[in-house]
C-alpha cells in the first residue's frame, strides 16, 4: 500500500493468517468473513438482501466535542436475543445464526443461547427460512441445519440428553454448502433444493 | 423505587416527558418507543417476529479489566446502511423505517439517507413488504406509505421536484396507522388490508 508520500506503509499491521490464507484463495478466512462477502455478493448480482446485524452495545457515556463526531467512551457489549442474520430471498424471509467450531467429533450446543433458540423457533412458526450454519473448521466442511433438524437436539439435552450433536450426525442430516470463488458460503443454493 | 438500604432512591433522572405522558396514557412517547413497544406485544402474542435492529457502532478501543466485562472506551456511531426495522410476518418479510417529524405541512425527504432507499428498492424487488412509518408529532398522527408510494417522491426530488412530501399527500396516499393500548402503532393492521 502506498500512501501520499510515496513510501510504503510497514505500520498497518497484517494478521498472519490473512496473509497466509491468500495462497489458498482466502479458505482461510472465518465464517463471519466469509458469510459477509457472500451476502454482499447476493446483494450486488440482486440474488437476495441478506445482511449480518450490527452487534448491540450498551452506550453508557457519549463524549461530543465540538466540530467532530461523537464519541462513545463506555459502552458494553450486549448479548444478541436474536440470530445474527437475517434478510428476504425469493419472497421468503431468511433468519440464521452461524458458528464454527475447531472440535473435531462434534458440535457443542453450549455454542448457541436458549434466546436465539426461542427466537428460532418463532421465525419458523411465522413461516421464516430458519437454519445453522455450522462450520467444523479443522476440516474446512461447512452445514447447512435446518432448524427444525437442530430443535431436537437442543430439547433433549435438558431431559438427560447430550450436550452436543456429534460429527457424524451433522454429516448425515445436515447439507453440505458448496464453496464457491464468490459465494463462499452458497447457502442459498441449499435453499433452492429445500424450498423451491 | 427501593434499594436494598430500604431508601427510596432520588438519583435516577426520570425524563419529564415520561412523567407527564403517563397522565395521557403515554400518548406523548416517542415513536421509537412506541414501536418498540408494539413489537413486544406483538411477539409476547406471537403475531409476528419483528426487532429494531441494533444501532451500529464502530468498536475502536476495548479495555478488558479482570474479571469483569469488556468496556469500549472509544467508539463511533455508525450510519445504518439498511432500515431499522425487519422480521416475518404470516410467511413475509417485514421492512420498514420509521421516522418522525415537528414539521406541520410536510415531511422532508433530508430524513431519509440515499442508502437506505436503495436498501428498501431492494428489498422491494425481492418481494419483502416494505414502507415508511411517519408520525406527524403535533398533529399525533401516524401513517403507513408504502415504499412503492414512497419512491416516485423520493426520485423526484433530483428531476428539481421538491425537498418534502406535503401533510395532505401523506394523508391522502398513506394510511392512518390506528392507536391501541398494547399496539401502540398497529402497523399489522394495515399490511392485513393490503396484503391478505
Amino acid at each position: 500500500m502506498h500512501y501520499p508520500n510515496g513510501k510504503k506503509n510497514h505500520h498497518i499491521r497484517q494478521p498472519a493468517a490473512a496473509n497466509r490464507s491468500q495462497a489458498f484463495g482466502n479458505r482461510g478466512m472465518t465464517l463471519e468473513a466469509d458469510i459477509n462477502a457472500t451476502n454482499t455478493y447476493y446483494r450486488d448480482i440482486n440474488k437476495a438482501n441478506i445482511h449480518k446485524k450490527p452487534t448491540p452495545v450498551q452506550v453508557v457515556n457519549v463524549h461530543y466535542p465540538r466540530r467532530s463526531a461523537a464519541v462513545i467512551t463506555e459502552g458494553y457489549f450486549k448479548q444478541p436475543s436474536t440470530t445474527d442474520y437475517n434478510g428476504v430471498y425469493r419472497g421468503r424471509h431468511i433468519d440464521f445464526e452461524a458458528k464454527e467450531t475447531k472440535n473435531k467429533t462434534r458440535f457443542p450446543l453450549a455454542n448457541i443461547h436458549g434466546h436465539q433458540i426461542e427466537h428460532m423457533k418463532s421465525i419458523t412458526k411465522h413461516g421464516g427460512i430458519c437454519f445453522l450454519i455450522i462450520r467444523f473448521s479443522v476440516y474446512k466442511e461447512t452445514y447447512y441445519i435446518p432448524a427444525e433438524t437442530f430443535f431436537p437436539f437442543w430439547d433433549e439435552q435438558f431431559n438427560n440428553g447430550k450436550k452436543s450433536i456429534p460429527y457424524e450426525t451433522i454429516r448425515c442430516k445436515g447439507y453440505r454448502i458448496p464453496f464457491h470463488y464468490q459465494a463462499r458460503v452458497d447457502f442459498l443454493a441449499i435453499i433452492d433444493q429445500l424450498y423451491f
